[in-house]
């Protein structure tokens, strides 16, 4: 779409844009064996349930790549060791699971087929690429499905980052302002900064300043005084994980912001590509919560901004359940409630 | 109480504790002329409704101290030129306003005695250093006042800075958190980080550390989940105005905390002195709301955290509606609805 990229495969490495320096420095990690790529998940180089999909795809293809085996069993083996690496990176999206998973299956497929090691690496590589190529149609259908929902004039709240650097490209929520914009229609965006990681400061702003498409930056905790104004219209947030009845794990604040909506009588979108709707998981007491460190609490930089010795909470995901959410926007369509059947019948 | 203090006289100066430096650095302002210190007020060295009241009244006394007025009109003169300078610092803190009407009476009580420039010079500082140490004594009531909303075992949930640091001491909100430490109660305090200025991270969990009473720091958008996890148990604010029917004007984050509160049952409270309550302003819509500098949002530090060019907004404050706020602690008793007569009451 645009002179930059999230997630891709170059010459024998997964290059990544490094978003942690976003929205100073626009520099790329090339990384070169798994161990590193996990790491690069684990801190945030790479962030949003999609992107995390196609980068722990490519994290396969990767091992295969670099794996000296000459047999299919050994270089299967040394698939296997990178899948489970890969599984401890992130809890909560269910879209890293999803990825490897499907990795796992063509490999499976290429086994039983007789395939050689070379062809399986080509395989593997093959399958990686076509999933983060997927991944954009996807979005691009998802934007397209939920553009109904975005009047002509709409000011969007939107917490986090569910844009095109949480996707392979082009964004769940953002995909959806995106398609409005493309379909003609006058929209904005007001971004909640979104405490600890700033993914709405640094990554939202950024990458809808690129396109053009007008954004403001607001403290998470203004959007209720926001909403008060009568300056927001409807949310729409991404998710890292859907269960079966609907209810929605998400950057800690979502469910807040679930409830400010509904105070407000505002609809509450989520915007979300199948593989991160998880039926296997029935409701979001089910869905684990990932805790994270103490650092991007505490520290900004390297500056101290909680006393030393004071504890800090660090709950990077929180659940907002089904009841609050007006409807959930996938490349399949728009569900709406009961979610237990709607999403069942879009998955099927 | 300490070794520290928000705000004093000493030696001809207003003195000030450097809240901008806290939690890593404990360094002291000393303050000789007018402009410096309505300067100080405007770039929050100090903040918080009461201590803008004590700071400004010294503020007047300094005026006094430092006019080479030899007759009472000239220094009423000058300090009426201090005045006008302070009452433009901050526009929401009421108390700001109810303390310069405050010295102002007290000198047209000694003009009208026909007190020489000198002794209205020496009346003015002791009046000036009266009310801080009635603040402090108007928080210790407010806190014993409170006690009883504070069952043992609390897990108490607050916003911004409310205490010591926002008074001549001791504090409101926090106020009656160590009231009820005091009476032998089991308390801890979830402290909301409070951005953009960060007054919970740096200020609320530095001075109860200090004190040692349990405090963890949380990102505003954690509250609802850990309000829906059960880890809170009532809120308690403090506020900069408080209209007549009760509404509160209080910082960027409150309304929504409130409705935060509401959602999942739990007790409201917002913990102000009688001076914070101006009951010629009707209602909240009365108020008005400070917008601030894109500084404090989009910078932190001297890095930037939000994409050149992209606006942002800063409003400083919101207004709660009397309707979310379970009761009103003041240093005269606990007001509840409807508060158009029971705050009325209470200041008669």
């Amino acid at each position: 779409m645009t002179d930059w990229f999230t997630v891709r495969w170059e010459d024998g490495a997964v290059v990544l844009l490094d978003q942690r320096k976003l929205p100073t420095e626009e520099t790329y990690l090339r990384l070169t064996d798994v161990e590193s790529l996990a790491r690069a998940i684990e801190d945030l180089v790479v962030r949003g349930a999609p992107a995390i999909g196609c980068t722990a795809a490519l994290g396969i293809a990767l091992a295969a790549d670099r794996s000296p085996a000459e047999t299919p069993a050994a270089l299967a083996a040394d698939v296997e060791s990178a899948r489970e690496r890969l599984a401890r990176t992130r809890p909560t999206a269910v879209n890293l699971f999803w990825a490897l998973e499907r990795m796992g299956r063509h490999l499976d497929k290429g086994l039983a087929n007789g395939s050689s090691a070379p062809q399986l690496r080509a395989d593997l590589l093959q399958e990686a690429r076509t999933l983060v190529e997927e991944d954009v149609g996807i979005c691009r259908s998802l934007g397209l499905a939920g553009v109904s929902l975005v009047p002509d004039g709409s000011r969007i709240l939107t917490h986090c980052n569910a844009g095109a650097l949480a996707t392979g490209g082009y964004g769940t929520a953002l995909g959806v302002v995106r398609a409005a914009v493309e379909a003609g229609r006058q929209v904005s965006v007001l971004a909640d900064e979104t405490r600890p990681f700033l993914q709405g400061a640094r990554l939202t702003a950024w990458e809808l300043a690129k396109d053009g498409i007008p954004v403001s930056v607001i403290t998470d905790n203004m959007a209720a005084h926001l909403m008060h104004q009568g300056e927001a219209d409807l949310v729409i947030v991404g998710a890292d994980r859907v269960a079966a009845n609907g209810d929605v794990a998400n950057k800690i604040g979502t469910y807040g912001l679930a409830l400010l909506a509904r105070a407000h009588d505002l609809p509450f979108y989520v915007a979300a590509p199948c593989s991160t709707i998880d039926l296997r998981t029935a409701t979001g007491a089910d869905i684990p919560i990932e805790e994270r460190g103490r650092a991007e609490v505490a520290e900004f930089g390297a500056r101290p901004v909680v006393p030393e010795g004071v504890p800090v909470r660090h709950p990077a995901f929180d659940i907002t359940p089904a009841s609050l959410v007006t409807a959930i926007v996938t490349e399949k369509g728009i569900a709406r409630a009961p979610y237990g059947d709607s999403l069942a019948a879009l998955l099927h």
